[in-house]
């Protein structure tokens, strides 16, 4: 079921005999640089960028051990990819570019070298997808589990700057892709591993449901949809990335934003693959998509006007509208009714 | 000893009673902007900067429990601030001005609300001191201990910035401040709780140690002497921050600069108190400042030519010159023994 534990099989380097430089120097060789604005990347105090006329956007996403991913069956690798490309989709959700990133590990001192190099292979190949650089980091034990910090740095022009608080009454609320497959796909890996835990000789099932495993395991950020909504000349009035869940996500729209809004449930795009493993786990789909998170799609609106623009737009999905309601956000049910959305978003405390 | 036990005679908040976004909410409110680079702080999926025509510098740093900090003696106060000044460090040590921050955090839920506000008022502490804005960050929940990751924003002019490998043959090397008093703030600390460990009913012996132990526990980034250097027109031609112990950070300089140094142990700055307490344990004092590290001081190299303005500037001393000889780096003993200058550092692994 894991990656992980097959390193176990071929001879591996302790992180003490090659000491923190020395892991640094093998983790961070032959990186390639991919934007201009990469003045200087790793290896002195800090990274210099220079953004020119373009606006430096921010932000940062924590991945921990035993909270964010289980190890026993995140491949490094892959739980790498995703801890990059979680931030990038933040640079995304502004209408912007990531450019660089530094990366903050804690890592226990029973990771072998390999180990780590294989969660720096997932982050760099996310980095050449991207056409990020990696610019820093600092890497250090850690007395307990495994965490991942990075800090994404991005640029965008100072009037293409997507906010989330831009959304006025009448606008029409958008999404990409589909919703909930990533908390699906969560779900069958926990019940595989519960079965695994109970007899390790049991197999995991997993045939078939390659598409939500991948969505949870190693999602994508919406950058070809920042670049269609630029080709197609549409600047959002709003927009954030999907991570907490859909409903989450509204309500950060309508709070900024200071509107409300309408969403109708048959409009909420859901792979079908979800669909059915919502209801193999007795649970309604559409609270999949509004509550599971991790989906990393890009909810936004656009004013009246661009209707005709979004509407034939390749994965998009116009799922409601916003009222002059403050904070009234709606979900109209496939039978009419209308109930309150409510966010439930990850509990971590 | 600690602050952190008397909070338990107060009332506490859970973290769960709050909630994450409760959490952000209560921590980041009624936060100061001192800079005019901070287009959009907290609050959206990336904070906006803008340097304009300055570029962008950015480093990060993490601090552990069990790694860098002891929560038995480290207040929590203290450890925030600690946090966020070390991260400023990294700035000026290439010459610029940190100007905003994004904050990472794991917690375990063992922690109170009011315990994560204190950590939280030390990082504001400084950023209200050092004028740097807290623009995002990430919190949330740890299995196991807590730390701390910041990513540090700043800016320079493009011809101001100062790297590493700009030292060239016979350039002087100088250092502000004193060095090795954190570590000897380091064994007080660990003595004392050695000593409160054994038995709990006795008090710590911490009088008169003040100025080592501040050194360890808050210590301060010196912006001052980036300001110094600019007033008196001297751009040095490399620079690092002591992080990890003087010797590391003159290997650091050697490498990168492609030059070899000596360094006369007598030129050494130690503040009295750093010597007896070094002696106290038995340990050379120039080992504490080779090996010692977390000073913060400013290591760098200035032509010849700078000789007059260096010599008299207030709280920096030349210690040493830049030679040919790539990578050899010397001590000139008191007697006069020539001896190479090793990295120790600190081996977390």
């Amino acid at each position: 079921m894991s990656d992980n534990r097959d390193h176990n099989k071929i001879e591996l380097t302790e992180l003490s005999e090659l000491g923190e430089f020395g892991l640094i120097d093998r983790l961070t060789k032959d990186i390639k640089i991919h934007n201009k604005s990469t003045i200087k990347g790793i290896g002195d105090d800090a990274a210099v960028i220079d953004h020119k006329s373009e606006q430096t956007l921010i932000s940062t996403d924590i991945l921990i051990e035993g909270v964010h991913f289980d190890m026993t069956y995140m491949p490094l690798k892959h739980l790498g990819y995703k801890a990059a490309v979680v931030n990038f989709s933040d640079i995304y959700a502004m209408n912007g570019t990531p450019t660089q990133i530094v990366v903050g590990m804690g890592i226990s001192s029973k990771f072998s070298v390999e180990a780590v190099e294989e969660i720096f292979s997932g982050i760099r190949l996310a980095c050449e997808n991207y056409k990020v650089d990696l610019v820093g980091g600092d890497t250090t034990a850690s007395k307990s589990g495994l965490f991942i910090s990075i800090t994404v740095i991005g640029k965008a022009k100072k009037d293409s700057i997507v906010y989330r608080d831009g959304a006025r009454a009448n606008d029409l609320l958008c999404v990409s892709g589909s919703l909930g497959a990533a908390y699906t796909g969560l779900l069958i890996l926990e019940r595989e591993k519960a079965a695994f835990m109970a007899d390790p000789n049991v197999q995991p099932e997993l045939y078939g449901y390659d598409y939500i495993l991948e969505r949870q395991l190693k999602p994508e950020a919406r950058k070809d949809i920042v670049a269609r909504l630029k080709e197609l000349e549409i600047k959002p009035t709003s927009m954030i990335d999907v991570s907490d869940g859909l409903a989450s996500e509204i309500l950060h729209l309508c709070k900024d934003s200071k509107v409300g809004c309408r969403v109708f449930e048959d409009r909420i795009p859901m792979h079908q693959k979800t669909i059915d493993t919502a209801k193999e786990f007795d649970i309604v789909p559409c609270v999949a998509a509004l509550n599971g998170g991790e989906d990393y799609e890009l909810l936004f609106t656009v004013k009246q006007e661009d209707y005709e623009k979004v509407k034939d737009m390749e994965d998009i999905r116009i799922i409601g509208f916003m009222t002059p309601d403050v904070n009234v956000a709606e979900l109209i049910t496939t039978d009419e009714h209308v109930i309150p959305i409510e966010a439930q978003g990850f509990k971590h405390f």
